[in-house]
């Protein structure tokens, strides 16, 4: 990875598999479709994981960057 | 689904169903009538939803961007 | 309602009864008698209410905007 | 009240005495004296009220917008 | 005092003593030597008082603007 | 170091190991590969440490700015 | 102490002991180097104290502006 921006490390990351840990401790699994300066960001076939295992499934989600703590590419 | 910005994603459930959840917790679905960059969505028809029940039904509501924690198309 | 805006859904609103809930759980209710982009709101014949019965009665009341968590149009 | 902006409310409370809350629940009464677009107030011949009852006085007070709840005109 | 902008009220308070409380509850009591339109303050012969005692003296501070809730001139 | 400004510390610390604390309190040990003017960082062999144990290892990750107390470079 | 704003009362003290506490109530302890508008600072020979005692030391630490509640030079 030699991405000069820290933005550039998550576009690297669309259409990858993607785990966010969101600022209330939730995690979110899937495919990172979209994004934007904000780390405003949409997830496909998205499952919500507390403590390793998955709670919920909910399709396509649209996550408020300003919630967000992190970002990691599973890829 | 294609749309580069997140944003598209959400204009993309105009005039759908979607569930919206807040960071106190609390989860809202109805039809997504408006939104705009600040994610301020106005919803139709909407409930507000307590583990998975009903508690309230308040036809149009206007929620402020900054409460919201995702909002997810159901269709 | 097919406002494109959710400004426009509060613009509609004004002058009629609207129920606003704060991010401290409290929920005002009143004539919307003016607001602007940052959703700070002017109430008129304004009431507190907590849990269903009025607590209080404040006539004109100015409500800041970032306290907001959603505003629903009674009519 | 006819003002179509809130801040414009605000202007017609200035030079009477008006109840300001803050976040912290703490409720400030004074002559309203200045005020500004982010909503920081000043506020002379205050006193702090807790339940009712003037806990402080402090003749002319600065508080800043981003702590203030809603503001009241009593008169 | 017939300043139009609460920034007037504080720039009046320079190399005066004042009153500064904080968000976490904490007092500053000392001379107002600058202020910013953020609010961001510098006391001199600053003393941290707790509960109307002297808990600290700091000599010259400067106190982050987001952090302040009111600003009180003694004099 | 002679840098005048905080971000050239920060940029001095590309490709090394550095520190992150968090506002939750936890702590990232990674290589430092790209950041902005938001603090917005992205870690490559990070681990995630808690009190002072290695709790979780994640490759790469985006961390949001906003969530950042510190940054420390180790070398 | 002269200066008309407080941004430069911090630079006054670079190069020079300060005491920086952080919204959390940690202290730290060292050499300002750098520090820019948003008040992120840079501290070399850095330490952590905790009710007076030092409970770690880090050398060189970019703080987060947003994070900190006051700045004081101790020289």
């Amino acid at each position: 990875m030699d991405s000069s921006r820290p933005i550039d490390a998550l576009n690297n990351a669309k259409n990858k598999k993607v785990i966010i840990e969101l600022k209330n401790g939730r995690q979110y699994v899937g495919i990172l479709r979209a994004l934007d300066m904000h780390i405003n960001c949409v997830l496909e076939n998205a499952e919500e994981r507390v403590d390793g295992e998955v709670k919920r499934k909910m399709g396509i989600m649209f996550l408020r960057g300003d919630m967000i703590t992190m970002v990691m590419p599973t890829d």
